[in-house]
């Protein structure tokens, strides 16, 4: 047993290396690769696929976590005994899947993104259409390969980015957006609130956006000794273990606003790898619980606490401070009013807190349709199109401000969108339970949110990956998911601005 | 035949990858981590590096390679060909050197760049000298372990960094450096040309030096589409193939020249990597051709062009344009003179075109008698004191102005120096060629290099590393090296800047 403990811990030393060539890898591909290098850039990270696939895969791996698996009862490491069980699971899909056509799918995903980018820019979706095709039918092929008893179809696809959550879950909690969350934002978007914005309309320099999230920063108390803020097209967090965090932001001399809330966003990310446990950057379980539990935490600092009014009691003379002209006259309840402005709009990551997960609901729709096999790449834009006039009322007048908008599925992540909304979710549950050990948002009158990243340490981030995301949800609010939080937490808070009885 | 070439291209193939690996790994370390990172990322670099090295170890790999060399008369393919000697010949060596003494070495090296540092921020040799005892020792054990009837002593350090480099050849080359450079050089010091150079003492913003540098990159037509020009504490050139070329430079605001031609040389550097033949990317013979090569192009663009009267005499009003106030009543000759001012001084990076040689023809001696048993590491500040008074009339104040100037030692780099001053006496009889086809600096008067660089890549840039170094200059030049062309060069240029007759 001993030894095979030891020849487990090889093998993981070796694959955590193998992870931290893809963050560097794909960090560089996001922020500063020149566009022609991704052919022959393409074929390096193929060739680095089959040599991680060989490493999951061969015999030697695949016997040790089998005997490991057997007797993981023994296993007094929990850690271990958990990361075992995942790459058990794990291991017994991969096997099911041909390497060749593995090795193809990761060579295309190596250059689709850039792309996606291209149709993007050209607002062309036949440029990127016969791309999203062969992720497509890889994605089908793939739950064809690995589906069982138990797990099909894009149920298999869920499972993958939130494990244990299923058609089923997910069905249940869209048809309360639906059915409750939809009303109520007609309602809203009917209702005449008169919001004095004019100063949004006003241009904001990138540099002087750059000094107050430099601020946020330090009121988030994000570590830039253990991490990165740079530029990118689109703002995301990368890292590896929790030593190396980084996000990016992307600014809008037109939309000030734009920068501040991704940033907070993505600094939710960040401190929540940030606050895993340090002896997991040793192991296969640091990083993140899941998606939704990651995505619980941006959301839960992007909007929970940094779209409320006890935040920019303290924070809004900071900003007026920086952008003197143009935010003078401009009271604290203006701004306020302005970043909880309910609109349906086509963006989905310029969405208010309120239409967001409306956004989430279509496209959760639309991959159910695929992989049902309901509706084929080639009608995508037509059936996004009617969705959104369906439940936004909108008329999409281009591919990129459409259905190009996303890179996730010029990455091949289907079932990744519904954790979105499920984060959403997950951070109203957290919210309420958290106010039961402190009073969250008076707590934000010392300046920072110091009080708050303690708590979501002790309560969640610290467990990193090292147990399944249902459970790390579970020991963080002592209950199961129930999406009412949600629905109560938001018609609370936007009845109130809105002056909604 | 064909299928151990099968065999040997497809580890080919993964030394391409880890090539690729160590690229993003060094590339981001120099430029982009965040300081905590480093203990978990050496980690992660030292589980690859023994990935690599087991790659190129491997039972397997010297069979196939062993295989391949004995029957290379009936390969077709001259890049295979050159490929499978210099992979048999690095074995070979490897093979001669006792494991566990490399390994050690390997460790020694893995701290003893920071010893040195610390050593050089002290100003104390002491700190510095048990370390690099060790490094010298190591190297002369080498030496004996390696050598052969053909390559003995120093020769077998000179052949690791310039194939085919003898101390028989280095020794004329800077005889000649002594005996006709070093008087010429001592008569320019002497003399006393007047320099208007006041305008080099005012303030230049980095953010109009950075638009200054695109308009470089412009005019020297690199291509940015397959590279990336960022910022780093020191400038250098790295990069993957020739689809992804990556410069960085450092601003100073206090000496604006200085990330002009520090700019303008890792350029060089870049475009050689750009221009070599595609179809190299897919082997391990692409790339620069060796370091002297390398530092030929480097210095060809920064020195013989860069500080040309013809090239400012078109670019130094945009020059004047960009820096309006500063530049105000500055005449293009004021310029010159400034860019090519003499100067005995003790740093060799920041040393003038002229002296450069004189640096190196200084660590060249005293790495010889180190290598010949003359010379004894704790005797080194002396003589390295004695040689800058000897050559340059200088006294050496302290260590870290003298001998702890430099980090090559410290990382076990020795016979690497001659090939900078081998480079730039490359570059002098290049253009010498260059010039019997075209009038090189009136081609200048188009506004960017594009005639030069076709030259360079039609001569030398497109092969690559796919034939030994001395081939490739000899394609290059049809003849073989002669150091007095660079010693013309040099007087030629000189004593018309300071009028000496």
């Amino acid at each position: 047993m001993e030894s095979t403990i030891k020849q487990y811990e090889n093998i993981r030393k070796k694959m955590l290396a193998y992870q931290f060539v893809n963050f560097m890898i794909s960090w560089d591909s996001n922020t500063e690769a020149p566009e022609g290098c991704f052919p022959l850039r393409s074929r390096q990270v193929g060739i680095l696929s089959e040599e991680t696939y060989k490493l999951q895969t061969a015999p030697e791996t695949v016997k040790i976590i089998d005997e490991l698996y057997l007797r993981r009862d023994e296993l007094d490491d929990e850690v271990l005994k958990h990361e075992i069980t995942e790459s058990k699971e794990g291991l017994d899909k991969l096997k099911k899947v041909p390497i060749d056509e593995y090795i193809d799918y990761m060579s295309l995903l190596a250059e689709s993104e850039s792309i996606w980018a291209k149709a993007k820019r050209g607002n062309d979706y036949e440029i990127f259409r016969p791309t999203l095709e062969k992720i497509v039918d890889f994605n089908r092929k793939y739950i064809k390969y690995v589906e069982t008893d138990k797990l099909k179809g894009y149920d298999i696809l869920l499972d993958e980015y939130e494990k244990g959550m299923t058609i089923q879950e997910y069905d249940q909690f869209f048809e309360k957006i639906k059915t409750e969350l939809v009303p109520f934002v007609l309602k809203i978007i009917d209702s005449n609130l008169e919001i004095n914005d004019e100063f949004n309309k006003l241009h904001y320099p990138k540099s002087e956006q750059k000094e107050f999230l430099e601020y946020i920063v330090k009121v988030l108390d994000f570590d830039l000794n253990k991490g990165v803020l740079k530029e990118s097209e689109h703002p995301f967090t990368s890292g590896f273990g929790t030593t190396d965090v980084r996000i990016t932001n992307h600014y809008y001399e037109d939309n000030f606003t734009s920068a501040i809330f991704s940033g907070i966003h993505e600094l939710g990310h960040a401190l929540y790898e940030q606050q895993v446990s340090p002896d997991l950057d040793y192991t296969l379980s640091g990083g993140g619980g899941s998606m939704a539990l990651h995505e619980s935490q941006s959301r839960f600092y992007e909007n929970i606490i940094g779209r409320s009014l006890e935040f920019w009691k303290i924070h809004f003379p900071k900003l007026k401070g920086i952008f003197k002209k143009q935010l003078r006259g401009v009271k604290v309840t203006d701004f306020y009013k302005l970043i909880n402005k309910v609109e349906a709009t086509l963006i989905r990551t310029e969405a208010d807190e309120l239409t967001y997960p409306i956004h989430i609901m279509i496209r959760y729709d639309l991959e159910k349709a695929l992989f049902n096999n309901e509706l084929e790449v080639k009608d995508l834009p037509k059936a996004w199109n009617a969705k959104y006039k369906e439940y936004l009322g909108l008329d999409v007048p281009s591919a990129k401000e459409g259905v190009l908008q996303d890179i996730h599925w010029a990455g091949g992540s289907f079932g990744y969108f519904p954790t979105y909304a499920l984060g959403s979710a997950y951070s109203a549950q957290i919210y309420k339970v958290m106010n039961k050990d402190f009073k969250v948002l008076k707590s934000l009158e010392t300046g920072t949110t110091k009080e708050i990243n303690l708590w979501l340490k002790e309560h969640l981030h610290f467990y990193g990956s090292s147990k399944p995301p249902k459970e790390l949800f579970k020991i963080c609010v002592g209950e199961k998911f129930n999406p009412k939080h949600y629905i109560n937490y938001l018609i609370k808070k936007y009845s109130k601005i809105y002056n909604i009885k």
